[in-house]
């Protein structure tokens, strides 16, 4: 290849992919994906050298950034040693790993199973909980994403949940949203109780004893980083507890920094009985998910034999990622780092966007976790189409910077590593597209 | 670590993962697990430099032997660029991880889909026929494994189908094995002829239009090194285009050198539809799968959004290590040193084995893709105890030998790099241990 110059490596690695790659979620022609080559903390380029500041962290995974050297090298250090093993063995990377995990999580959480991302991760939660409670059903909400496989997909309550609904034993409910009610709610307080008040009356109506778990990422994040109302998860974990229901957190997303704290659920009163992650972990520099199990679920699995498992459970080389990637979230603040500069950066700016730009609906958000909400109108709060949102996203690659568009919205969401002047940028940026002419 | 001394580090292995570790399909307590801490080639070793000859290639996965210079080199030169980035973007180490794979695939396949694994890969496949068919079922054989996860779990036949029953749309029948014939065969055309009279007519019981796959391990691995018997791929092939459906090969475990060929398939006179991979595809030393996918199929989603996908869909660091495994696996000639060794020095010794010892009822096999089925009695077939077993891997790995055992088989699974010495190394210790008095 090293005869080629540089934009040939862009030009061949566009023919290429369009060749041969099927892309994720989407219609393969007349893609005309971005190139990237490397990349380094909050920033990204092609072999050309034209770079874009990352604020998607990828898909919100870059929690350390990218090319963090303490992970490389932990990567590297590993790939020397041994890189794949089988799970039935017992290796030290994944007993470090483990530990690490289990540290940060609260008491009473002392066993992690390990998969390859967040799909996995919530299939063995969810299997957990059907075997633990002999019941079958799976209730989340309608606005959330939890991945691809059998249960996972059917577990979403997303539009990509529809093609492919061939798994049992689920059912779909509600979560709180204020600004877009399903509870004619008028404040924070009433959402939350109303919210509250139809979780309770779906699992009465569906039966308690046939329902396992609640399924909830703690802080929807593709569906819209739906911030929950003062007492919601607090009020979930009550109902749960009052019909032997248990509490899957899917923290694949909001966990590991990405709301500021190891753990989003830290931030509401809230402690589950499952906890899935994979993302933030290891910033997915090698695909890595799993299961933070608590005691009593555990147990279940001393004598009987537990019906689950991956070839590449307990990656050697993922589990030196996880080890580098925790050690130096802890040792350089790198959480800390996500919590201020959402207190007193982002949300600060997003703040003054908010009050400069009618099209923004709402800001919402923590730590390195945050939506505009896009709307035509403030008053209806109609979403902007696709059309407009298609052109401010192509005016902010323009200007280098990679967003995150999710709908009528644009997510806020680089790593937890960010700077308070590539947060300045970003918001600028942010700023000069918002006040381009974007309806035609 | 440094102040551990070595024999003290296999101890911390052994407390982190008894405290901290959730095994893939087992109970926990009591579990001992061998502490593997380094390999190369076809051997591994723990911390004190006890170590093992692996004849199990882990979870078979290990085609190209451990740490293989070339594959560590690809996955360091690719930490140091970028080791993550979103499916949505373009890659080179993606697209020139693809283009190797459609090359080494059949004409008319030429897109691939990549996953984090096997069962992911065996999901989206599944997706795929159904979407491009129309219809719901999915034909799976009771002999097979197809991962853990929602769809592939209930595909998958063997007893891990059972507690984890939760989607619909999934159909059994059985495939052919004269050595324990579902179907009273006593020749192996008889053994096809009568399993694909069964297949027509499980097909046609169930309503030929409601089934959009036939989802088959063309050698059914874990199930015992299924050799399919002559005519009978080629007439599944013949009786899936009579009704419209689809054929997914499972190459997971067969795929990539294991039967001493790029695909197993190509063997046996049978060109599927759509083909899923992991393991061999690049050893495991970064987590991958996928889904290669014919031209009509692939065209499927040209304007049409393809509903599944995954975070770490064509993950850069998997894909550096797909391009290092196949350009060492054809520059050095490893597929035909597996094929080569089956033919020359497996094959036969194993058949030695079996004229000197009779608890050896079976012997099958290509390639680095063998079993010995060890029976109580040759007459009658009966499988030895689950004691016998546990005796037997007890003392191979007593003596240097990491062996893989399923119900009562040995699977013999070198690296397809084995040396003839290495196959010699065993056989004397598989001939030893069959030696021992073994019943009590
Ligand atoms: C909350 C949540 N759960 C699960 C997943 C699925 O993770 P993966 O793509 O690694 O399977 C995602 C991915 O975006 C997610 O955001
Ligand atoms: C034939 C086959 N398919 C699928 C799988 C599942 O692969 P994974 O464990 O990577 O999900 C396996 C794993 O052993 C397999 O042997």
């Amino acid at each position: 290849m090293t005869d080629l110059d540089l934009s040939e490596l862009d030009d061949r690695t566009r023919e290429l992919d369009a060749a041969h790659v099927f892309h994720s979620w989407s219609a393969q022609a007349g893609l005309n994906p971005l190139v990237i080559a490397g990349g380094a903390g909050s920033r990204v380029w092609d072999h050309a050298g034209r770079s874009w500041l990352d604020f998607s962290s990828q898909l919100v995974n870059t929690n350390i950034g990218h090319q963090h050297p303490a992970v490389i090298a932990a990567i590297h250090e590993q790939a020397d040693l041994l890189t794949t093993v089988a799970p039935a063995t017992a290796n030290l990377a994944r007993g470090e790993a483990a530990k690490r995990i289990t540290d940060r999580a609260p008491a009473g959480f002392n066993k992690v199973f390990f998969t390859n991302g967040g799909a996995d991760a919530n299939e063995n939660a969810i299997r957990m909980a059907r075997l633990f409670t002999g019941r079958d059903k799976i209730l989340s909400t309608y606005r959330s994403y939890h991945g691809n496989t059998g249960a996972a997909v059917v577990a979403t309550g997303d539009w990509r949940r529809i093609p492919n609904e061939y798994a049992r034993g689920h059912v779909h409910f509600f979560g709180p949203w204020l600004y877009r009610s399903e509870f004619w709610a008028t404040t924070p307080e009433q959402e939350s109780e109303r919210a509250l008040r139809h979780l309770e009356r779906v699992i009465q109506s569906e039966g308690p004893s046939s329902i396992a778990a609640i399924l909830i990422e703690t802080i929807p994040g593709t569906a819209g980083v739906l911030i929950p109302p003062p007492g919601y998860l607090a009020g979930v974990r009550e109902i749960a507890d009052r019909y032997g229901i248990l509490i899957i957190t899917d923290e694949v997303m909001c966990g590991f920094g990405r709301a500021g704290r190891w753990f989003a659920f830290e931030g509401y009163d809230l402690v589950p009985d499952l906890i899935t992650f994979a993302k933030g972990v290891n910033s997915g520099y090698v695909p890595a998910g799993g299961v933070i199990i608590s005691d009593a679920i555990a147990a279940t699995w001393d004598t009987a034999v537990f019906p689950g498992g991956l070839t590449y459970s307990g990656h050697p080389l993922a589990m030196a990622a996880i080890v580098g990637a925790l050690d130096a979230m802890s040792s350089e603040g790198i959480v800390e780092n996500a919590a201020r500069v959402g207190r007193e950066a982002i949300g600060p700016g997003l703040e003054e966007l908010f009050a400069k730009h009618d099209i923004i609906g709402e800001v919402r958000g923590e730590g390195v976790f945050w939506a505009l909400e896009l709307v035509a109108d403030r008053e209806t709060r109609e979403p902007v189409s696709a059309a407009v949102i298609g052109r401010i996203k192509g005016a902010l690659v323009e200007r280098g910077l990679l967003p995150f568009v999710a709908e009528n919205r644009i997510h806020v969401v680089p790593p937890c590593t960010v700077t308070d002047d590539e947060v300045a940028e970003a918001l600028a940026t942010y700023d000069e597209v918002l006040s381009l002419p974007l309806v035609e």
